[in-house]
């Protein structure tokens, strides 16, 4: 029995795969289910036959997506109890997915949105689970007096990974450990010391708030 | 002759505000100049005086974000001669320019892609020069024998200050001005300093690369 089951997933997994990669070329509703049919030779009632709707096939990509960041981190922390490699191997675990899943990332980013109802609940809450658990690594870190709040550091973190999808070409650029390591550590040197900063004086808050938006005149 | 004028470019930028929260909240693929016209309460017709297409109506909206957001950074540049000042400059310039056009910054992030031939040279053009001024000033501040990528590090600027548009809100998260300190912090110290970073023992190199894509099984 255990064949078919392995033929279902495979084909499921190439139609995801794909599905991803269109989404992330056209927009998601741009796309078509035909699209889709066309770049995977598959008929339109053989892709129904994985999914019934356009939005299930993007809530199982992104599900997919979050589900597996989201256990390799938890088997990765499982393993270790020092707050800095526990560190080291979330920055690894984030960027590794990223890096090697543009398209997906790309799909994530930009249809959060797009997923109503239960779907949407389903993948806000791996997505919820994961940056809790991210805070927990950055908490254990933080040095005692630290005033950088809590979520800002999270999301700083995170849109320092996040947003490579929108420069980063692995031909062209640095390699990949080399961009691991220097956002690693210009997010851990940043976290950790208040030396060169404050030696840097930030003493007056900065003033952000008065602008307006850029269309009045 | 200055009325008629002003009443051009002010109906102009309400059309442009308008189409940027459009766009925004449906996708700019989805979106339909109808969608416009029924929230400006201006006619079909009455809009084509002003564009000719939809994606010259992008192209108006990026373009004119770009150049708000370049000409306010040399405005700011042109006035000061310390590096950290400028770089301080830069930081709020940007945040204050995205956390006030938060719709805009989502358009700017999502549709770089969907301007064609000159629309998209122009934008890019300008984009390119924003990232390159924006580079000079982190040069000045990289500290004698800096190993961090000078590409990681302005794109680790921008992708920590972008990415708000994710998950900031002014109303329920710290205010802006405490953004832009943890940010501007953040960065500076991890970019500034190597002692703490290189106490916490980031000797070996990361291990991004050998990792495939989520689809193989």
């Amino acid at each position: 029995m255990a064949e078919p089951r392995r033929a279902y997933d495979d084909k499921l997994a190439r139609i995801l795969r794909t599905a991803a990669s269109i989404f992330a070329d056209k927009g998601y509703h741009e796309a078509s289910i035909r699209d889709i049919s066309r770049a995977t030779g598959i008929s339109l009632s053989g892709l129904y036959y994985y999914f019934g709707s356009k939005e299930e096939l993007l809530f199982l990509i992104q599900d997919h997506c979050f589900t597996t960041l989201l256990e390799n981190l938890d088997r990765l922390l499982a393993q270790e109890a020092d707050p800095l490699v526990r560190f080291r191997l979330m920055v690894e675990n984030h960027l590794r997915f990223f890096v090697n899943n543009m398209k997906e990332m790309k799909v994530l980013s930009h249809e959060l949105d797009s997923l109503t109802g239960e779907y949407g609940q389903i993948v806000n809450g791996k997505k919820r689970r994961y940056t809790e658990t991210c805070g927990i690594v950055l908490q254990a870190l933080a040095p005692a007096g630290s005033t950088i709040d809590s979520r800002v550091a999270v999301f700083a973190l995170f849109g320092m990974m996040n947003w490579i999808y929108n420069w980063y070409h692995p031909e062209r650029d640095v390699p990949v450990s080399k961009l691991a390591e220097d956002l690693g550590q210009l997010f851990l040197r940043g976290y950790l010391s208040g030396e060169a900063g404050d030696r840097a004086g930030w003493s007056s808050p900065f003033s952000v708030e008065p602008s307006p938006s850029i269309w009045r005149t």
